[in-house]
């Protein structure tokens, strides 16, 4: 096995040079970098991580807390973290909170990683309260709890669901049901408050009967649609709490023969690729997920980096609306 | 910081007996067991994975090596393949072959990885050359290559390709196209010729100017399709690759106002979720991905943990069709 000591010796410089070289410490010189390098190349050295991690007292590890992996939201979620990480050195271990593995503070400090980025806050979650008790940095994504501050990326719903609203009352839409988020997510929650309110505005109650809550899942859009079709007077609109949402409320209007949109105007929100598929073609909004997944990745890895910055800093990001082909004319 | 010495204090065990009892060492009796974890509990104390790395001279964590993490195939590979390396105590790394921390080999090596899935082996892939030749345990999923053997987890094509040529000829078709996967590939090749061996027995023979190869991607079909459907004399039906090469290809149909499937028919490969969705109802080739992507996890712990044994296992799915709305009789 090839070491540092051998590095050193080809490149005729000390064993922590090496070391420093290869970490591209900027006090090493970029030609005492080259020579490393090619010595390291040379002899098929490879720095071992494991001692890397013992020498600088942490791993370059970080975890993604999710629920579910198989919801395509965090498909497009992990891939540009995983990027932005491996650019700054880290890399993204995937932890699910129905892990068999054990609770996740434990798992996270247990396997010495050294954050992680929370994509499955409900408001009441009590893993940002073990994570700060532990010491361990981390970044709340999308949704935040109450009670401990800490860096986050978030949406701000407004900018879209003001256009939205706007293009639902040109379409002549009064009777509107909305298949909302969970009730226990801050994203649920904000997103719910902010449409009934700018709805209210134009004079469009929802009425409690055209009203469901569910998971961000394609079930929860699949089967309360069906409940809301199925009823003598069903909505002529309905807003769901995301694309996915929105794909399950889709599915259930092809099961009933029900057209979309002569019949049934449906929106989403997030403007996941698939939205913008020419069979599917989803009014939605939109905002920059590749973006904000990448923000959350530098945010963590900065907080670790850097742990004496105190303040905890959000990153807002603004959402536009996206007119496609299944918001169209209220069915009469 | 809590340290094993803390608790060896407070079981009134010795340390070298903490560390066996935390990772379930049979030697040690169930009591003992029961007395640590509750003093391990009491105190607060999580074993260290980067410390039990170094014991046991490996790490608990394996790759996966994609190229592509945005494509929905795989989703449905990443999380039965997590769950079930949790519940053998390992961590699943993502690793993209265009990933900026370099070469594939090198990261292994240099992470400390016990051993990863190949998902993206080409027909000439010298990374399997290469792990070998570092003695980094490795699984081939679903791809294979011909020079170097190991354990893998395949498809075979053929019984649900058989009955798909049945449906083919009962509905008619005879001017049949293709969008083929990438030719280097060993599940471009293998498909590709067992398809056109099927077609040429029931005397249906693919027009070259019907069939394209492509990557396994949604770009693939929709460009591809769209070629095949601007000809004088489009296909009739078009075989695609996979399903999310399927799903390139009906949104080509949508965009230019074909019907499917009276205008035009589409098969996929896989299964996937979205095959099913009500709005899709794609008819394709059907195997349990779901149990090849934990059957891969386990061949790699069991090959991690077993070094001894000595011949590569290959563990084979058989497929069957699943024929839903997008296969009709022949467009006349």
């Amino acid at each position: 096995m090839v070491t540092s000591r051998d590095v050193a010796r080809l490149a005729g410089v000390s064993q922590p040079t090496v070391s420093r070289a290869l970490r591209d410490d900027p006090k090493v010189s970029e030609a005492t970098k080259r020579q490393v390098r090619e010595a390291a190349a040379a002899l098929g050295y490879a720095p071992n991580a494991i001692g890397r991690a013992l020498s600088l007292g942490r791993s370059t590890r970080v975890g993604l807390v999710v629920t579910d992996l198989r919801n395509q939201f965090y498909t497009y979620v992990i891939a540009p973290m995983h990027h932005e990480l491996a650019r700054a050195g880290y890399e993204l271990v995937l932890i699910t909170e129905t892990s068999e593995s054990g609770p996740v503070t434990e798992h996270v400090v247990a396997n010495g990683l050294s954050g992680v980025v929370l994509a499955t806050t409900t408001t009441d979650s009590i893993l940002p309260v073990r994570l700060g008790d532990r010491g361990v940095p981390f970044v709340y994504f999308n949704r935040t709890a109450r009670n401990v501050p800490a860096d986050s990326v978030v949406v701000d719903p407004e900018p879209g669901m003001t256009a939205l609203v706007k293009d639902i009352v040109a379409q002549g839409h009064t009777r509107v049901g909305a298949v909302f988020g969970a009730e226990d997510t801050s994203t649920g929650q904000v997103r719910e408050v902010v449409l009934r309110r700018l709805l209210l505005d134009q004079g469009i109650v929802l009425a409690e009967r055209n009203v469901r809550h569910g998971p961000f899942d394609l079930e929860a859009g699949y089967g309360s649609t069906l409940q809301l079709l199925d009823q003598p007077e069903p909505p002529t609109l309905i807003i769901c709490a995301n694309d996915v949402v929105a794909i399950g409320a889709l599915n259930a209007a092809a099961e009933r023969g029900v057209t979309v949109p002569s019949d049934l105007s449906v929106v989403g929100f997030d403007d996941l690729p698939i939205a913008g598929f020419a069979m599917v073609q989803l009014s939605t909004i939109a905002y920059d997920l590749d973006a904000m997944s990448r923000e959350a990745a530098r945010l963590l890895v900065s907080r670790i980096e850097d742990p004496g910055v105190e303040e905890a800093r959000s990153v807002v990001f603004p959402t536009s609306y996206v007119g496609r082909s299944t918001l169209g004319p209220a069915a009469s």
